[in-house]
């Protein structure tokens, strides 16, 4: 359809039908059972007009139904407009791949770009259209449950795979490449710093803070293409995003220009009540109409205020039209009008979803995704040797982590069956074993294995629910029967490796003297046969961290691009009156950016070809990477830059670059990174972004605490 | 000196003359003894020149002392100006009254003044003519040492302390009233908001924030006229403050219309290189004095650097020359030109410093600021029953806390002291008993009286070290060999009551199952006859706490100011997705507000005299509070409001007025609060402070937790 046509649909739109392009209905609505309908179209207030002219639905899926639900739609719809089918695809649709905090530490971007098509090939045939993905808020707080669905602490990684994921979501031509969904970054905007890690909580910071290292992760996707925008559920600088019109009309609409579809969360716009900015449902319409938000998801502010705000002309109708077009606009951009089943396809979805391919996919990019925190010698196993699988973890298969809609743990890989499939030599339990409360008969079996192994394998960790929305925790250590259990285990056998199974960074304290330490994340439906690869070395491990992981909850936040402060903390010293803790480091313990690999990489001669960077022209830094290890491996080779002295405080130092090489045992690698005057650009006081003339350390290395370091001049 | 006095006094300085006045150094420099000056002279690579220009001075104390100095100095200064003595009086001089956060938790103003007057009146005498208090740094994470500074969470309790001590510390009559003392507010703007509790760490908020909670403070004290303001250390939105000209010039000068000294802290001008905003000591010099700061502490970026700016007009003389023409201003305010020594006074020294009369306040104040938090009929104690007091706090004299310079140790009364002046039936240990290490014999020692007494006093608590500047705690329980003290007690009696010395709200795990627990703070000189006084009902406990003690430091911060969410927290609800944790409740173990009476006070009929509000008008909200005890006590009468709805998010309720009452036993008294349309105003996003007609909830009650609610309109 062209513009012009789209323009005169809305023009033969009644209000009522206008009106109804703003509702976001969930898929019971659109049930063919009547009691799964009736009860919540009778507690929202709904009539079955209201639900015919929703514009657009969450959570439907399977082709036969998807495609039964948009027939019966548009027959109801009295332009025949099709409706979009919208659902959280958040890290896979039936094949599940890593939490996205997991993703973010393989700092692979093909593979989030592979994980994104993947999951949009699987939802597309199933019938969807649009995936409220990517979550791109940046997060410093260990205890925000959210914190799994997060690449992490780095502005700049978070927009590198915010990128990736639109891309391989939406493709090139998305109208036309029916295994394509739309994408919609959330949460528009700071979501991800609540206070205290509560989630929905208060949100609090500066103009320039804000745009300085939050809004980059959305501006990257947006600038990606992606075709919707999610508010967020918290306040920005005391006005909650779904009703802030400073943060959507001025900042996404007029600086970003963003000219797409803005969503609220779930609830959100009747959420300005509770949060105390409007006093009912049709204040709560008009300040989220006047933001700009243009679809309310599962309330009915617009539905039942829209039209007597217009008519008594508090709200200007040419704001419902703005918004209805932009939906329209979109129904476009995905073909609907003249493919309004678009990729729904039954026979496809048999063939497409959960094939051997996407499992082979998600075992790869698991293996990825897994970070070595610690190894003692211990890794990686031999199948020679008697290893003993014990622990909550040990033959579970609560490895998929929450945003797993369609994913299903029956069929998932537990690390028993994982290491089964390597034909290693390995005993394992019969009894069922708690992740909180274990059986005196379990704790018995273990230590009975372990006495005997020669190596202990304790697979620990989170239940899926202990992260993801609404699951915060203030104490962030494993429960406690966990923590005695690897004090029982390992008063046996001192060879205790430990693999994590979790959905944010961990306190480790209690199991930090284990010989090895294996963060497998929630690692999705091929996660036990991954972790079992890295365990056996049939994957040498590659993953970093994308966000730090504390030495205890009471130094959070901890974060790798702290501000410098005019007393800065320097461990060590006998200087009193530092930035500083009385009893513990400033330090993580395990810092944004780290991660073992059984081969071992050394760093040298980092090299710029000039000192002198003149704005318009580029540094060319080298750096060379020694294997000097018996294994070939692949190390992460991270960028960072240090502006010596700002306008405002600059952090310590911010990630710029980062490149996976594979180098081969005892051989060596020269990775080459581009330093222009773009990469020093920050805000000011002035809200502007722009660089400093002056000194920049530049320091490359395989973490954010281990690098070597160069300096060069910004000239003017 | 009339004002035309000092301009021409300014005219005739040279320029090294003026630079020197900016100039403060610390007491060494004006050491009799040549080897305490030297070393420090050449360190700072100062002339005898500069010396004797510097205009003003810290940490000289003694008449005697003050007296030689201010001759000496004048003698050598061409001009003959005085200098002015400076010095941290924070919570007494040499009488010692208990830390900021314990007399903050008296709710008690005129505490506070009177504190502040005889605070003044010793150091006056002493030669002091200007002290660095108060400090009025709002806080909400108890991780950060300074906290002991500070009144606490509220702006609102924290602006009244501000007044009460700026008018105890400078009277009416600065000039002429030599037993007053110069006021220095500090620290501006926003250091107790340090990121992790840390230090001098990064401080992060918007201007709206900062205006609405964090400068009230500030405020009330230059409202109160407090002739200095410090700067802090931090940065304010990435400007160190000692350089953040916006912060100086544009609100502080210009909008709140101050025309006194500012003083930077410590080294912090010299600090804006590590913070990395300047490049060296010229530019540091450059920033400050751009941002009006007039006195640059114990470095030299001014002496060295000044007069060169100025020479190559980098810097306007006109900035130098405001800013001494500030200096010689206070010190004219002072009367120095007149009275160059002022209070200093050998003979009044000898009888006010640490006189009966002192003492006596100082132990009432004490008593006022002790709350009692837990009490399961174990309190009052009576002087018939046997009681052992054990514990590493039982005989120890750490009852100063630090700020406590001229205090000493020796001079204070230990808790055991305390309980044998009231003639009560005791018994007490031999042994040393350390804070962290006990040894086995002191904790056999105190089984042994423990098992043998009908109530056993444990005495537990911080060293005074562990909090105050640069003593940040990340685990804020008490020390474990304490924790495992309570458990080995308890074991043997059950009757335990807990008294705590401490510089922070703690995190009371571990000892939360005793019988009664007593906060006393570092109570000062007389703290531990003030705690002897309240456990055995010699004082009927009065104290409310100023912040709110965590239920654990995962869940910091908490503080009951706290704004609502869109999903707000319900205790108890089995609504998965509030604004909660998954392991703990949102809520404070003992909020602010909170303090136990041995009386029994009830609250009734809460009443409006109009529910509808006119701007310029009044409401009258009364309440009836009965004690139904058989013992007088003090209520601490509390007023909060909430507003609805706002044009930004509001917090769940603000402290706006408070009123301390006496109520005989078996009666009751009304209290009355006014409530004016003034009360109502925050600031919006526009930055300005004003009202939203609508509705507003008062509450009024024991404690922040505690209150009866009615609801009025405020009317356009």
């Amino acid at each position: 359809m062209e513009h012009k046509q789209l323009t005169e649909l809305l023009e033969q739109m009644t209000l009522d039908e206008k009106v109804g392009q703003l509702l976001q209905l969930a898929a019971e609505f659109y049930s063919e059972k009547a009691e799964e309908k009736t009860g919540p179209m009778t507690n929202l207030g709904l009539t079955q007009d209201d639900i015919n002219n929703a514009g657009t639905t969450l959570g439907i899926s399977g082709a036969k139904e998807a495609i039964r639900v948009q027939k019966a739609y548009m027959e109801n719809n009295r332009l025949g407009i099709p409706m979009i089918l919208m659902a959280d695809i958040i890290h896979g649709f039936r094949t599940i791949f890593p939490i996205p905090l997991g993703l973010g530490s393989s700092w692979d971007l093909d593979a989030a770009k592979k994980v994104a098509e993947i999951s949009a090939k699987e939802a597309a045939v199933s019938g969807l259209h649009v995936t409220f993905s990517p979550m791109v808020d940046l997060v410093r707080d260990p205890r925000w449950g959210r914190v799994m669905e997060s690449t992490g602490e780095d502005p700049f990684l978070n927009s590198r795979f915010a990128e990736a994921f639109v891309k391989g979501y939406q493709g090139e031509d998305l109208k036309n490449d029916f295994f394509r969904v739309a994408a919609c970054v959330k949460h528009f905007a700071a979501y991800g710093a609540a206070i205290g890690g509560r989630d929905y909580n208060t949100v609090n910071m500066s103009e320039r803070q804000l745009r300085d290292s939050y809004l980059p992760g959305y501006q990257a996707a947006l600038d990606a293409g992606a075709k919707l925008v999610m508010t967020s559920f918290n306040i920005v600088d005391g006005v909650p995003a779904t009703g802030n019109k400073w943060l959507f009309r001025d900042v996404l609409r007029k600086e970003f220009g963003f000219d797409g579809v803005v969503i609220s969360d779930w609830g959100a716009v009747i959420e300005l009540i509770p949060h105390g900015v409007a006093q009912d449902k049709k204040q709560a319409a008009e300040l989220a109409i006047e933001a700009g938000v243009d679809i309310e998801m599962m309330t009915t502010c617009y539905t039942e205020n829209l039209k007597e705000l217009i008519k008594e002309n508090s709200v200007d109708e040419a704001l419902l039209d703005e918004a209805v077009l932009r939906i329209l606009t979109l129904k476009n951009d995905l073909g609907l009008f003249e493919n309004p089943h678009r990729g729904a396809n039954v026979a496809l979805e048999e063939e497409v979803v959960l094939s051997k391919e996407h499992r082979a996919a998600a075992r790869e990019v698991a293996r990825r995704s897994i970070v070595l925190l610690k190894n003692e010698n211990s890794l990686p196993l031999s199948t020679q040797e008697t290893v003993a699988i014990v622990g909550p973890a040990a033959a579970s298969n609560d490895v998929l982590g929450v945003w797993s809609w369609q994913g299903k743990k029956a069929e998932a890989v537990s690390l028993a069956q994982g290491v089964a499939q390597l034909g290693a030599d390995y005993v394992i339990g019969k009894e069922a074993f708690d992740y909180f409360e274990p059986t005196q008969a379990a704790i018995d079996e273990a230590v009975s294995l372990a006495k005997k192994a020669d190596k202990v394998v304790l697979a620990l960790g989170e239940e899926d629910w202990m992260s993801g929305e609404a699951s915060s925790r203030s104490d962030i250590r494993l429960p406690q029967a966990q923590l005695d259990l690897f004090k029982t285990i390992q008063a046996i056998n001192e060879n205790v490796i430990v693999t994590l199974y979790n959905g944010r960074p961990l306190d480790l304290q209690g199991i930090d003297s284990a010989k090895a330490i294996v963060e497998a994340w929630f690692p999705g439906t091929e996660g036990g046969a991954a972790l079992a690869d890295i365990l056996y070395g049939k994957y040498n491990p590659s993953g970093r961290l994308s966000m730090s992981f504390p030495e205890t909850v009471g130094q959070v936040p901890v974060y790798y691009n702290y501000d410098n402060t005019g007393r800065p903390y320097k461990p060590g010293s006998q200087e009193k009156y530092e930035t500083k803790y009385l009893d513990v480091s400033n330090f993580a313990k395990y810092p944004f950016g780290f991660g073992l690999s059984y081969s071992t990489f050394v760093y040298s001669d980092l090299h710029l070809n000039t000192t002198e960077l003149i704005p318009g022209e580029a540094i060319t830094a080298t750096i060379t990477i020694e294997n000097q290890s018996d294994i070939v491996g692949e190390e992460t080779v991270q960028l960072y830059i240090r502006d010596q002295i700002g306008q405002v405080v600059r952090p310590v130092k911010e990630l710029k670059g980062f490149e996976k090489v594979m180098i081969p045992a005892h051989d060596k690698r020269t990775v080459e990174f581009t330093i222009t005057e773009q990469l020093l650009r920050y805000v000011h006081s002035d809200q502007n972004n722009t660089s400093d003339p002056g000194l920049f350390d530049v320091m490359i290395g395989s973490s954010s605490k281990d690098v070597l370091t160069q300096t060069f001049k910004l000239l003017k």
